[in-house]
């Protein structure tokens, strides 16, 4: 037992939970040589290659420590490959096409979940490893009826129906799934104003809407857990703020819940973990929110691997769905101490544009830059984006419309990091195995290939198989 | 010999060269278990994740075949890992510092080729191979004298010092060095109009000036090619232009010629090739040079493996010294139509940009793109180009100042190609082995380890280890 009290993270002890591991007699029934009784796939959505090396340089500098991801690949621990992410329509995939590309082995247009191109609705991967006895569920910063979650339990033409989505995680009672997305459940905010939650509970579903429900909950009910309207806050955001601290939970603390309760299931279980701020920091250029969701995920990472270093028949797959927005620590005479500005960061680009309001003055704007990110914006930079708060001909301003790729621009002069845009990009994704079938994996891989890979290394019948 | 015929590009047979390799009996002489005798070091300057799958796609859907590259990784012929490639002063390298790394088995400062920052005078690598026997050469699509190749022969504090490594290399004798960089033999051009190229003459050296001088040349003197006064023209347009592909060789061809000359050695050989002109597109943003660069660059990777698959004392070393600008395929609704475009490219940037004049009328620099690019320029996107080409007070325009980034953001709306800069990133990048000592690799590597590490892959003596 020594070598996993070292991995946990404390939550296992802290709870208790210990005791209710399966009994190692009812753990073993099902373990064959070489397959693998449970999967742990971990996604850092929308992650560049330069998002992955920006996090480790980070990571070793501020820490003193390699992220646990590249940790993995310099003690050869994992495999390593290459992953083609495009979709049934494009080179450049979303994430809903990618995710079912993985959770129902096809490729699918852009926005689709799992529906195929000729209308295809093959059996989303959790369904199947459910109908096999096994525990499954889904973790993400971002709604839990978000593509990535959605894409791995529903059949659905289009991603954008995450409030019909909340109603299939109802019927599907899957073990445990847990990330934000309120205001698809909520009667205020549905438009069939149905009270999801309500149905959850009566149901005989764990409902948890904090951190202190979720690490409380015994685990012995499906669990739904909501924690935000949308998204989750930015780990950045999350670490800086004491009560968002408390009532939030973090991605590696969401992924230990999970894996501590399905762990117990005797038939093992499938999990997915998201990284999917990640994603929505990338799209906004949004830097610091960039690297410390990374470091947020690469703990997550960490959980699962420990997992995994104490239970040989577990498979953990480590990945991204696409690149987005290709950013990186670029050359120039300050690049160090440029890039070393991000180590005391305190917020994210988003949480700091949305302090600002049209009755800021420059001064105002200023300090904030400079309490925040240790960036002393020069009068025109701050006077540049103080001007995107002018209130219009309308008497208003919006504050949907804040201006962060203006910022990302002056932020560069700063911090190094430029960006190639504010999109998905058509890069091959990092691709990491661990653990019983990662023999089986080639240097390069397409997306929908593992959909199968993973029944496989389970042994599933021949005929769940695409 | 089947496999050896089917691998090789035909050169083999057309010179005949086939009966004058090394005999099995002498080759054996220094064969033991596990040594590689020879070592293939391919390196695409500047090439960010991007560039490297975005070559992929292109070859995949106009030629109907993967890259090598990327193929060694499919099927797994090959390990792969990742490269950290900071310099001694910057998280951000230039291509000295990072040669140097490989090189000189140290880092050093940006600019700086096998000079520490302490003042340390590293042995470069090729003068350690030589000085075992071995024969040692470098080909470039650059100058000889460039920082990548000078980085594996010579110490210098500035990599600018070209006119002065011209020298060096007549001292040092390698086999075979070729590439680019006339401006720095010629008497003309040098400050001290010293006439370099006939000192190469009369000691003894093969010079060779054009691609039929080269592919005669008998290789039995040290030989030193020189096919353009600074680089060599991008393969995009050395394609197109007729003339250009009779007088100058590609990349692929002098990396065929260099094999077959020094495998004749019966101590091996050490061969650094660089497809150099990856980085300048970069640096350009210049989209379709970079891509047939890159393709370029993976038939060199192709003659190299079709070699050590015929050879397994040969290691193969394939990778990259730094990103640069972090290209990608971005998304949109035209995203593949638009990458599609560059199927069908006949001409880079930089040639189109070379050929307007500030006498071009709108319809003319139109036409010009259509013709050459497949991109229907708006009035608007032709009159912005134009008007970097307006005279100046002065009377003049300068046609070294091309709107080069201009031009590569209007292009973007056609080819989906998007770019983060016009510089290098701090990206780990792909590193990628086949051959004996290739079993030794970590998934993740620091530039400077692979110094040690070739050389032990060769059996070198300890006294030669930094």
């Amino acid at each position: 037992m020594k070598r996993r009290d070292f991995f946990k993270n404390g939550l296992l002890t802290t709870l208790g939970l210990g005791a209710l591991g399966a009994s190692p007699a009812l753990a073993t029934t099902i373990k064959r040589k070489g397959l693998a009784k449970n999967i742990i796939f971990l996604v850092s959505d929308g992650m560049s290659s330069g998002t992955l090396n920006m996090a480790d340089i980070l990571m070793r500098h501020k820490y003193g420590k390699p992220s646990t991801w590249i940790d993995l690949y310099e003690k050869n621990t994992v495999k390593r490959g290459l992953m083609d992410t495009a979709s049934a329509n494009s080179f450049v995939t979303d994430s809903a096409a990618a995710g079912s590309a993985w959770g129902g082995g096809m490729r699918v247009r852009n926005g689709a979940l799992n529906i195929g191109p000729n209308g295809e609705k093959p059996v989303p991967i959790l369904q199947k490893f459910k109908s096999m006895g096994k525990a499954v569920g889904c973790v993400t910063t971002v709604q839990i009826t978000h593509a990535t979650p959605a894409s791995f339990c529903v059949n659905n033409g289009s991603r954008n129906a995450m409030p019909e989505i909340a109603e299939d995680y109802l019927k599907l009672r899957f073990d445990v799934m847990l990330g934000g997305g309120a205001n698809y459940f909520s009667p205020e905010k549905r438009e069939d104003q149905r009270d999801l939650f309500e149905a959850y509970r009566q149901t005989g579903f764990d409902l948890v809407r904090n951190k202190a429900e979720m690490l409380n909950a015994k685990g012995d009910k499906p669990m739904m857990g909501v924690f935000a309207d949308e998204g989750l806050p930015y780990a950045i955001d999350r670490n800086t703020d004491p009560s968002l601290s408390q009532s939030t939970p973090s991605l590696p603390e969401m992924t230990q819940k999970a894996i501590d309760i399905m762990s117990k299931n005797p038939q093992g279980f499938v999990l997915q973990v998201e990284g999917g701020k990640v994603d929505w920091a990338a799209h906004g250029n949004d830097g610091p929110a960039l690297l410390y969701d990374q470091v947020d995920f690469d703990e997550a990472v960490k959980i699962a691997m420990a997992f995994a270093l104490n239970n040989d028949d577990t498979l953990v797959i480590i990945t991204t769905d696409h690149g987005n927005s290709n950013p990186g620590l670029f050359y120039s005479g300050q690049a160090n101490k440029n890039f070393e500005r991000l180590y005391e960061t305190k917020a994210s680009n988003e949480w700091i544009l949305n302090q600002i309001n049209p009755d800021f003055s420059l001064d105002m704007v200023r300090e904030l830059f400079v309490e925040y990110q240790q960036i002393p914006l020069k009068t025109e930079e701050a006077e540049a984006i103080l001007a995107s708060y002018q209130v219009g001909a309308d008497g208003l301003y919006n504050p949907a419309n804040l201006p962060f790729h203006q910022l990302a621009g002056i932020q560069s002069r700063y911090t190094s990091i430029q960006w190639a845009g504010t999109n998905h990009s058509a890069d091959y994704v990092e691709l990491a195995m661990y653990g019983p079938g990662s023999e089986k994996m080639n240097g390069f891989v397409k997306n929908y290939e593992l959909h199968n890979f993973m029944l496989e290394a389970c042994g599933a019948k021949r005929e769940l198989f695409v």
